[in-house]
């Protein structure tokens, strides 16, 4: 395990930072090729790093292992889905894998079935090492599955409303009344049309994905949801997350036209996400009303420092490609050092998942449970933060989430990680797969951190 | 606290059983003069005691002392929720109260109106320090509310179906594809209807429960829930237990017609609950088919121990009144002892909220903690179970239960009852209402048992 101390790194960095000029280093991870990037070289010089004798030297070295220990987790863990999650018989992935690997439940949740996909394609495409046939083959068998089953005709929600769960030979079992099977589908179909070329594909995704923008913003009666005088209508972030998430996925490296297309769109996704900077820039609320304004109760107060996080991340991409500074520093300040500030357990460590504004008790009943999720989602977004500002103490923070991370979560007998601990760290929920733990953010939060320091190691002379 | 070991008594009482005949005492507590009940006293004799000396009277003793102590606890909780809950501006009642009794959201739950109603009613009508105008006043005004805004006729699903959430001022905000929200609107009516004598009231909620039947027996489209081929019908055991309680409810005190009207429901519902009882009878599980065969994956092995356990005297009390003999039997057998069995936590102590029978972690995040429900229903069910066998071994539980009870679930700073510890009995959520917790099962838990009790301890002569 790569178990060194942060600290040492942290004094190289502060004392370079006097002494030579530390570049903004823009990552566009979701693109193997970005564009509108001003990217400078991290000066990570070894003849500075000289003047530290041994703790210089150490610092480079124990960023190589740490990067280290990220590549072969990801190894194992694309290795475990690899074994465990592939249904021959019916196609698509079983997703219910307890600790040693063994199906659970048969069922297929559409949400995970779509993101891996997503990854499977993701790594295949812009990772050498993942470059296998298996890889492509298990993405293809998987999209045929999602084409074939997960769309749901029936129930009057029109033609694309997608199943929330399905049977393992891919009858419906549940539909949910939101967004979200649908976008994992689009990210699936997009990210597969790319490795395929398959054109037919690639417009499927953006077709389904005018039904979603159609369906937040002008009309949701489509979702199901029956109208009542007292829902009022919210911006939960969620939504404008995801969206923005798609909005790069379709458009990423495609031509102006597209790029054209979805260019208010991301626009519209930014500011709806930062309406959620609440009570004077002191928080992030995870929902607000349609006019940016704080809602009555719980649901009004309601915290998620994971979520925030994540926003984090999807906001200093799109900052690094529009080149966008104070969007940069928002980004920084208010959906990543700010989320930490409120959601770290001082007494345990790690992440709250839920948390009141205001300090009441939050009703969910999980709300002092660390899940992996969140800490993926932090370790992403110190790294990427730390990676296009240089600022030590973003990198001191990247180091207490790994280390976090490492101590706790992965499985060290039968590989992969755990996802539910209690909030003093112990082990609450011991299966690798559930409805809503997949092959996605474990990783998605290794393959960014692998990419982000392979970026800062290789620019660091 | 009544911290004495029941172990004096059990010892007394297997001696007795032993010198002296244990008739059962078949209670109906549902009903203040149960009819078809073959009712023997309690021999708990002095006499027979007198020859265990000191420990044979402590006996009796501290089984006043604990039936004092129950009887302290319900008349400081309804104390609790007479003071903080009621909403004298826009009639019903705050379900969400803080630990300090202070509202922390105005949102209606429509399951704890109808169950704050009933439980007013209930101790109204049956008990005579709770015969007070503030008392019937406050019921009065919370069936007000429900009758004005609990029912939806807008979303196309009947005209009877129930919100499960509304605002402060009576709008629907959210409403269930199930039928619970339904369920406690017509105890509650039922309920008052007796307290005001109100035939219309009563006649309302016959009609509902025609409603309810005909979803449940007929046809479930009403409910709103799209038809998918791969959601197959299930028999919940939820769906059984609250229509038996219901039959209890309408039938109780009624002439013959309401009585007949149900009589073949009860049966049914009685049959629909034994199908539970699975793997040749070592197992209560949640859902089974319509056929009562298990159902595959995580669905089909559920446990809720605190389920099962009040099934088990919602069974009792039906077979008390029909004087079924083998009913009970079972009832005992497998719906108190064996979800004690199977769900008492042996290294924390207390039931644990949800169970995979053959082992497999369940994928509820909340399944290790400790609720305050299943508890509150164990003591009813094993109390009751004891009252009618007099098997030492029953009392020795509810001992357990009791112990466990109070000295985890009060709050001996601020009143009431915590609801939701961690596994390690670690308060975890420190409110004291909630989306689903409200006054109904601390105060009826405390209720029934005083009953019990008071049976018990009048009829030891």
């Amino acid at each position: 395990m790569c178990k060194f101390q942060f600290f040492y790194v942290l004094l190289l960095f502060q004392w370079e930072q006097s002494v030579s000029r530390l570049g903004a280093v823009a990552l566009h991870f979701l693109s193997p090729h970005p564009a509108h990037v001003t990217a400078a070289p991290l000066t990570l010089a070894s003849s500075a790093a000289g003047s530290f004798g041994p703790a210089g030297t150490m610092s480079v070295v124990k960023l190589e292992e740490c990067r280290e220990r990220i590549r072969t987790e990801l190894d194992n863990v694309v290795d475990f889905w690899l074994k465990y999650s592939h249904d021959t018989v019916h196609g698509g992935f079983f997703t219910c894998i307890g600790r040693d690997g063994k199906v659970y439940d048969e069922l297929k949740y559409v949400w995970l079935q779509g993101r891996q996909v997503w990854m499977y394609c993701r790594l295949y495409r812009t990772m050498d090492r993942f470059r296998k046939p298996e890889i492509l083959e298990a993405a293809i068998a998987g999209g045929a599955f999602l084409r074939k089953f997960a769309r749901v005709s029936s129930g009057g929600s029109g033609p694309w409303k997608c199943a929330f769960c399905l049977t393992r030979d891919g009858k419906a079992v549940k539909i949910q009344r939101t967004i979200f099977s649908e976008c994992f589908y689009i990210m699936a179909m997009d990210e597969l049309s790319r490795v395929t070329g398959d054109k037919d594909m690639q417009l499927e995704a953006e077709q389904m994905m005018q039904q979603l923008i159609y369906w937040v913003r002008k009309d949701s009666s489509g979702l199901g949801r029956p109208q009542l005088s007292g829902d009022v209508p919210t911006n939960s972030m969620a939504v404008p997350m995801m969206l923005l998430c798609l909005v790069q996925q379709l458009s990423e490296g495609r031509g102006q036209e597209v790029v054209q297309k979805y260019r208010e769109l991301g626009s519209w996704c930014v500011q709806e996400i930062l309406q959620h900077i609440q009570r004077d820039g002191t928080a992030i609320l995870e929902n607000v009303s349609l006019e940016g304004a704080e809602l009555p109760g719980c649901q009004g107060r309601l915290q998620n420092p994971g979520h925030a996080l994540e926003a984090g991340w999807f906001l200093l991409q799109f900052s690094a490609e529009q080149g966008d500074e104070d969007l940069q520093r928002t980004a920084i300040d208010k959906f990543v050092e700010l989320p930490y500030q409120y959601g770290w357990d001082k007494e345990h460590g790690g992440l709250f998942y839920f948390l009141d504004v205001d300090g009441h008790c939050p009703t969910q009943l999980e709300w002092s449970m660390k899940l992996w999720w969140p800490h993926c989602e932090a370790l992403i977004a110190f790294l990427m933060a730390y990676s296009q500002t240089k600022r030590p103490e973003l990198l001191e923070r990247f180091s207490q989430v790994y280390e976090y991370i490492f101590g706790h979560f992965p499985d060290a007998k039968s590989g992969e990680w755990f996802g539910y601990l209690t909030q003093e760290g112990k082990v609450a929920l011991d299966f690798k797969g559930g409805p809503f733990k997949g092959f996605f953010h474990v990783p998605r939060c290794l393959y960014m951190c692998e990419r982000i320091l392979d970026d800062l190691l290789t620019n660091k002379d």
